[in-house]
């Protein structure tokens, strides 16, 4: 389930696209894996609208077609309200900004895009899933767990009848690795519009932690991370 | 897992209400067997609006607290447009009528439901899911299916790294002897608020595949239907 190796192996995958650069990693490791690769994005309410403009480029740059789908029901769940009938859950899209954003964190989130991911497959008829969790990453998160898509792979099939393969190929890999990865399947074009940064910042501030360990992953490959040098190109940089 | 035992078990629980009549009797059956329960609606685009009400009415009348979580992605996956990019999903609430609604099935549905409600059971604490479920009925949704379930459970258990036991006292169940398991736990006078006709009709039609399928299962218990008495002494029912 886990291989990084870049065979090509045939079959139908569908990428879970979010517009950041293990996503963006993952579609060109399926583009080299796969003979057709679609994409779907999910627009959940995450912090910044800008990830989903970030998906949707990288999708058309890469000729993948992209399917948009909404989930208001992570707000509804995340927020501080417990959506009690009692109390209007909050479903509206929120404000683009730097202002702090009620929490949409939901335990289990990866199993819902993985769930909806598969529905989308089944109708398209596309056999692989594949999703750009980390285990070294995101060691807090135990639905990015190898053992954890394992079950979620079994449930899938057995509950959609149909055989569904779930692929997580930065799995083991460290931010590092990810980055020679992505040179190996030719995505560093692409990831000079994925998206990164906490703040929503284009071009991206540099300084929070996820552009940190971004800028982390590229140095310990020693590669220059192409977003960083779009931006110098552009003269927006810092 | 699917044990329809009505001993008392103790434990904290949620249960997945339509407001229909297998989740009515699954909340009753959990009320006997957990010390404390409450109960998850989804408003997802069902056909007809008339079942939440069902399902506000009789968790108000069981005294459970409800939750009401939106979904709005089962009408953007199952309406004719398959939610490319260059289509807008509908994404709004439908009205009510009798016409013709867009498809809003799509394959794996009760995965999504049970996964989002362990998300809820996870902030609430609860460890147990019932659903109402059953293989005798629904053996076209593979879904709705034993195996599906027990590997769900395992997916849940890890990717939220706490125990969720998934219940479905229904699953081998005829519809005559979840009449008889409605009797036992007391979930006869609820029933009577339940909704089951395809049409959204109140007093329902009767004449539906739904109506009918409820209507066998009652006689076939030897019980009366108490929605029908209901309608009666209401004398609304034709």
């Amino acid at each position: 389930m886990m291989s990084p190796a870049t065979d090509h192996s045939g079959g139908r995958a569908l990428v879970v696209l979010s517009g950041g650069q293990d996503s963006t990693t993952c579609l060109y490791w399926a583009l080299r894996r796969f003979d057709h690769v679609e994409a779907v994005t999910f627009d959940y309410g995450q912090r910044h609208r800008v990830e989903l403009a970030a998906a949707t480029r990288i999708a058309a740059d890469a000729g993948v077609r992209q399917h948009l789908l909404p989930i208001n029901t992570f707000s509804a769940l995340g927020g501080n309200a417990l959506t009690d009938v009692a109390m209007a859950p909050e479903t509206g899209l929120r404000a683009d900004g730097d202002s702090e954003l009620p929490n949409t964190f939901v335990p289990g989130r990866n199993l819902i895009f993985l769930t909806f991911a598969a529905a989308l497959a089944w109708q398209r008829q596309l056999d692989h899933l594949v999703v750009g969790v980390a285990q070294t990453d995101y060691s807090g998160y135990p639905d990015c767990r190898a053992p954890t898509l394992a079950a979620l792979q079994q449930a899938l099939t057995l509950g959609l009848d149909r055989a569904i393969a779930v692929h997580a190929p930065l799995m083991q890999l460290s931010k590092a690795d990810t980055v020679r990865l992505a040179a190996d399947v030719g995505a560093l074009p692409a990831l000079a519009h994925s998206h990164t940064c906490y703040h929503g910042a284009v071009p991206p501030c540099g300084e929070c932690a996820a552009c940190q360990l971004r800028a982390r992953g590229f140095a310990e490959a020693g590669v220059e991370d192409p977003l960083v040098a779009r931006c110098r190109e552009e003269a927006a940089c810092r």
